[in-house]
């Protein structure tokens, strides 16, 4: 007999199934016991006659087959269970569980529900917040590609030459040193000027950062975007507005259980996200929270008070903040006039998920900003070559995908939107 | 006027476009110049009157802007050319370059192509083995997809307990040591028994093997994945098989033009792919081809022969080899009688591009088989406890993509299947 998955069980009563899965519950009154059979698919109650069929000594969460009959239940939320006809353990549980998984919510600390990730995993919402995120990473890559982009696989072992600004991790590589890359930033403009125009990249980028926040991680999926012969950062914020939407549509259409099992609504997007140059941010911030500490900058409080503002006055979850100071940005970043760059932030919920815009395309002007900045532009031969040899205008973006899951579903610290977490003090499991 | 891309000029002769793109040749013949201009998706022939526009000073590989009128020509590929009636410079080249990227043929040492990788990646017979390297790389993640595989993001830095056989490169993680992932073998293990029951990954894996061939890299894409309930190695063996037929199908639908720069033929799949169990194919060597050498095992010339073999007699340019000896697989390949596993490799065309098998299951019996093998159980904690609480029977395999691209375009050298290759000596770009 084949498996029947148990999303394939309704309408279906008076057939004989089986069903394989994860033991997720026992209830026993009497004669009866009431087990509930998890897959992959969902849950199912399956009613036991202990007198027939013995179910002693098999553990919670033992991997077990079940043959038996469909039955109509109308009081059951899937509308029917399952009348035991045999029971299979294929791999049995011989130790006590260390964290109880089979409750409507993970009841256990972060450290805890972290070291115990494969059966922490298994809880429900837990696994619905990973199903969210793949489809997430997956909506991108689809509408990047149907918009002519070309995904790409960059190397995470860089020789040296770092963007500058962050902390690296080092490699030792044979009888050298090399460093895990911060972003696949300058790759991502070469391959623009190699002739692909629009490239992504979904991969891990990696940041030696010591700093032990709710909302850094040492590594993290990078969701990443270059396209080359744009205008300006608009074409970016556009392009971003509309691949929003998209991820947003599929997330609705592909995750409605992931969704309800955390009880919450995904933002909308109505026509374009609001978007407010920094400097009128801070003043903003001045005149209606007197926000006084902000000086061509904002921290993540005068970000969740900006969201707020824009949430009250526009009704959007998003906002764009543009025009970030040329001391705030890389040296790669294009500069428009009054000290300011042609960048912007997206703020979502009160947190910011993306950083982007226009990159300087000029060989001459981006040797004279590293400069500026006591760089050598002789440390950056490869990436400097390319502005050498036709280098279209360009810029692109950068979404965090930890923390846009996260924020989807109101998740407070971003480990818990990471299966495999790396910070400051964690490197297991 | 908005931007024409080169692929959407047939057809529509006597209307004036606005071209981008880079100026990949010059050809003056008295007072009319040919120009060809190249974008991301192709080239066009452009006719200046040298009297009227001048092209001096501009070089090859500068990117320009064209306005002219689409004329009509039969005797082009294209079927039309432009007239052209203004040039703009957006980016002029100022330098020399270092290779001629103009010429039907790349014609430069393999380390000159990668030290000018962002030339060399515009050459368009180079920039379409990428082309094809994203489509497989999405038409697999597509396949595995629409058959509930969730898509995973496991970790890179790993804090110990590697999978033996291989070396790693260590990484300063604060004050700790870490290593790089040399595959997410034990993450997609634990992900298949943490309720997801089909994952897979398309990330980077890490091997710090000093051997300098044209076949191996330091940092490679593997394509992996991992299935639960599975009753053997035949489950994977058929789901790969699928899964290339479709992978093969998108290449063919998505890079037409690609295949044609490259002059190859996609291979085709009749049906099942002959397998072989590996002491039957030791035998077909040694019987058909006298080689004696081999015991246990199969070398790369074994690969070539035994591919050879089963063109010549079954027609197919893929061949499983099946029943690896245990000596020759990890600790957690399943078992089979007679000191075989349930193991196999696919061999594409005389090369290994997957490796795969059913795992043991059974956490008694990976203990005896890590002991067996000198390893230590307890170094391997978050492994260990997902076969601890209720692991269903599994296998799984990985591919690698360099190599997959490489073979399918008889690129000889696996680095010229890789952006930015890492071998021992390669750091850079």
């Amino acid at each position: 007999m084949n498996r029947t998955m148990i999303n394939e069980l309704q309408g279906k009563a008076g057939e004989k199934v089986l069903l394989k899965g994860w033991l997720h519950r026992v209830r026993e009154l009497g004669k009866i016991a009431f087990l509930i059979l998890r897959d992959r698919t969902g849950m199912v109650q399956c009613i036991v006659e202990t007198g027939k069929i013995s179910i002693k000594g098999i553990k919670l969460e033992s991997v077990i087959e079940i043959v038996g009959e469909i039955k109509e239940n109308k009081s059951l939320d899937l509308g029917c269970e399952i009348a035991v006809e045999a029971i299979k353990v294929i791999s049995a549980v011989n130790y006590d569980l260390p964290i109880e998984i089979n409750k409507g919510e993970l009841e256990a600390g972060l450290d805890t529900i972290l070291n115990n990730r494969v059966l922490s995993l298994r809880h429900p919402k837990t696994n619905a917040v990973f199903k969210l995120q793949a489809v997430l990473a997956q909506s991108f890559g689809e509408y990047l590609k149907s918009n002519a982009f070309t995904q790409v696989f960059s190397s995470k072992i860089v020789g040296g030459g770092t963007e500058g600004g962050t902390e690296v991790f080092e490699i030792k590589y044979f009888d050298k040193k090399a460093y895990l890359a911060q972003s696949p930033q300058f790759y991502k403009q070469m391959l623009v000027g190699s002739g692909f125009e629009r490239v992504f990249e979904i991969g891990h980028v990696y940041r030696a950062e010591s700093h032990d926040t709710n909302r850094h991680l040492n590594e993290y999926v990078s969701l990443d975007l270059e396209m080359g012969f744009i205008e300006d950062e608009r074409d970016l914020i556009n392009l971003e507005t509309e691949m929003l939407k998209y991820m947003l549509s599929q997330a609705s259409l592909q995750c409605s259980e992931e969704l309800r099992l955390h009880n919450v609504q995904l933002p909308e997007i109505k026509g374009e996200i609001p978007s407010i140059p920094l400097p009128e941010a801070i003043e903003i911030l001045k005149r209606e929270y007197g926000k006084t500490d902000l000086e061509n900058d904002i921290d993540p409080e005068g970000e969740r008070l900006i969201a707020d503002y824009v949430y009250k006055t526009f009704g959007s979850e998003f906002v764009f903040l543009t025009h970030y100071p040329r001391s705030k940005r890389p040296m790669y970043t294009m500069p428009a006039d009054g000290g300011l760059t042609h960048s912007f932030d997206l703020i979502f919920r009160g947190l910011e998920i993306t950083t982007g815009g226009q990159r300087i395309h000029s060989y001459e002007q981006l040797r004279t900003s590293m400069l500026e900045r006591g760089l050598n532009p002789d440390s950056y031969p490869g990436y400097m070559d390319v502005f050498k040899y036709g280098m279209p205008p360009h810029g692109g973006l950068a979404i965090g995908l930890e923390r846009l899951t996260a924020q989807l579903l109101g998740i407070k610290n971003v480990r818990e939107a990471t299966l495999f977490p790396r910070d400051r003090y964690r490197l297991n499991p």
